[in-house]
């Protein structure tokens, strides 16, 4: 079976679990012309597109409906993760008007947050439409947000998931070791970057997000923030160098940062301040590891890390310490990030055992460079264990 | 200059005359983590994605302002297609707030759209976000539809738009002729898929849609309905076989159809109830661009097509006769199509100069198969101009 289908199978299954645990009745994605702007957990409902109206019904009776365009039946019958599929020409307002009148929910859980980007796959006007449709059967009261069912959808990763970030992740830090040998100084930022979506091509995969920035190539002090495309400044000896990348395997995201120190001709080992610098760096991964476990708040573990790296003097990370991974290499709500309006209520959020996160600290050490690592790590049930292989010395190019 | 950097700058500055032409004070794309659930008119106003909340604010008097990330922002000021470029670090809401109370706009459109997704960018929870940011600052009752904005910017196609949809039709009719000598009796969808895939890959493109149903293709009767992945079904001599197929380049789709037919042994020409059938859906199709003009609503064109075929005694197709086409297969509002609730209001929109639409009736001949045909056409100031070769013969396969 593809995997597509053991997640879709696995997925609805663990959204009627989830239905239970909150007391919510159902849960309804509702998108149209999904490849304009589809709801990122299509893919965990559908095996493809969908041209027109479609909702997906979950219940928390463990009913499990599907009413979609006529065209886009047969795709989701043969599936055979849904009680029904329900097929329609002319519109969906009578089918889904008719099967809400039969369920009677008390609670309907439709994809909106306005803190989780992952929870919000409804667009405003299939909002409105869907609201009107339940005026006219008494039921837009019944309305509420499903960000609780999605992020425990979404976060708590299966076996299967797993799998597939480990391969992700293998596949990165191979990538890694290779371009290590390809770095020297003289070389650009582009052709590194160049280098390493090489060698993704060649494995017949694609990069965790948009090759603009994956890699990002980021040589030397001075350079342009994170989230910039590679340029054509050289390395050079004397200057650390890092570099954000990732590849998506079946489905799943993997998001590591190494970094690189290009020794000078005189040099045997990098200089103090550089190594002051990856040591406060690679304390404050391992501590921020430790104190994770379940139950604890995304914010308790950024300020352990941003603690460790400005009272070794340097300046604050101006962004969260760690994101979830998954489908996107940022993924699910609960956050390892500090209280700042942007990240919303996302700190707040307690960490569970199956979420996969990001520790990533960053500091800049002057005239040299930027320093940070970017490790992917799994909640248990009592902590945190690596899925990466953390960075524990520098990566030096001679 | 890369064609993201043209196009950007192309359409910011059709944004404003639009603005002008419809007395809207400003036009605020707002959206987050865009590789996630990004607004589909992103590619008009950023060269690739965002990570934070992003406010793109575009006004009446020419002024163009982006309020992003800080990470974000080195790369929009290079495109230099804004006047100002703000970067922040904590939350979107202070320098939102501060540039609207500036700007005080009577009207504020924003991308929401019961009618059209293509409009429809705007998440509901972004939507309650900037509701209650516009609430402090007294400005939430003049949020409207950007509706009418966003459809004439994607609608009027510019000459370096229609070059690429060109282009792509170009390349679909080249893979058309290609897989027509590979097509056989005893050849399989997938088998004739795959080849098509193949021609895509070698030429580096993307396919139009998603790969499992791009190309579709359904070879003899009773076989699964449009939108359907290929399946192990053989073509058989005596049998109608069709196509749905097309490729992105440059961003730009086309989505075309092509009938053909398995000649018996012992025929020199395709039976009479099958050549009745493809001259009933070339007829509805030329009489359908005949009628074709800026002016006319939608409905009307479906309409001609719909009652030729019904009228010739098949049944009527169950969706639009076309759709526009652009940056997606499925692009832009006004729509050729009946009035049917899955529609809303896209069938009484009227046609104006730049369009490009598909031309796609659709037919059964019992025991034969589908025949379907689809062109692609460029609405001009006093009609519809044929953008691809228009398929005049039955393909025959000996």
């Amino acid at each position: 079976m593809a995997i597509t289908d053991i997640l879709i199978r696995e997925k609805t299954n663990q959204a009627v679990k989830i239905l239970q645990e909150t007391g919510i009745d159902c849960w309804i994605t509702f998108t149209r012309e999904t490849e304009i702007c589809g709801d990122p957990n299509l893919v965990f409902l559908a095996p493809g597109h969908l041209t027109w109206h479609s909702a997906f019904i979950i219940s928390r009776n463990g009913r499990k409906k599907a009413i979609v365009g006529l065209y886009d039946k047969k795709g989701l019958e043969d599936l055979a993760a849904y009680d029904q599929v329900e097929g329609y020409v002319t519109g969906i307002k009578e089918p889904l008007q008719t099967y809400l009148q039969e369920l009677q929910p008390e609670k309907i859980a439709i994809n909106y947050s306005k803190t989780s980007e992952i929870c919000d796959g409804l667009t405003h006007g299939m909002y409105l439409t869907l609201y009107e449709m339940l005026k006219e059967i008494n039921l837009e009261n019944h309305l509420i947000s499903a960000e609780e069912i999605v992020s425990a959808l979404r976060e708590r990763k299966s076996p299967v998931e797993i799998q597939a970030i480990k391969k992700a992740i293998e596949i990165t830090e191979e990538i890694f070791e290779q371009v290590q040998k390809f770095i020297a100084p003289g070389k650009t930022e582009k052709q590194m970057a160049q280098f390493m979506l090489d060698q993704v091509k060649k494995r017949g995969l694609s990069t965790a997000w948009g090759q603009s920035t994956c890699p990002a190539v980021f040589t030397g002090p001075d350079t342009a923030q994170a989230h910039y495309s590679p340029t054509d400044r050289q390395a050079e000896r004397g200057h650390i160098l890092n570099m954000d990348f990732g590849v998506r395997v079946e489905g799943y995201c993997s998001d590591l940062q190494r970094t690189f120190y290009l020794l000078q001709e005189n040099e045997n080992h990098p200089p103090e301040k550089v190594l002051k610098g990856f040591q406060t760096i690679t304390r404050a991964v391992e501590e921020a590891r430790q104190a994770m476990k379940p139950g604890i708040k995304g914010m308790e573990i950024d300020s352990i890390a941003r603690k460790i790296v400005t009272e070794a003097g340097y300046q604050e990370f101006p962004h969260a310490l760690g994101h979830q991974v998954g489908r996107f290499a940022h993924d699910g709500t609960a956050l390892l990030g500090p209280a700042w309006e942007k990240y919303a209520d996302k700190p707040y959020r307690l960490l569970e055992p199956g979420m996969v996160f990001t520790i990533e600290p960053r500091l800049t050490v002057e005239n040299r460079g930027v320093i940070t690592i970017e490790e992917m790590v799994l909640v248990t049930e009592t902590g945190a264990e690596f899925l990466s292989h953390p960075q524990r010395e520098l990566l030096l190019i001679t």
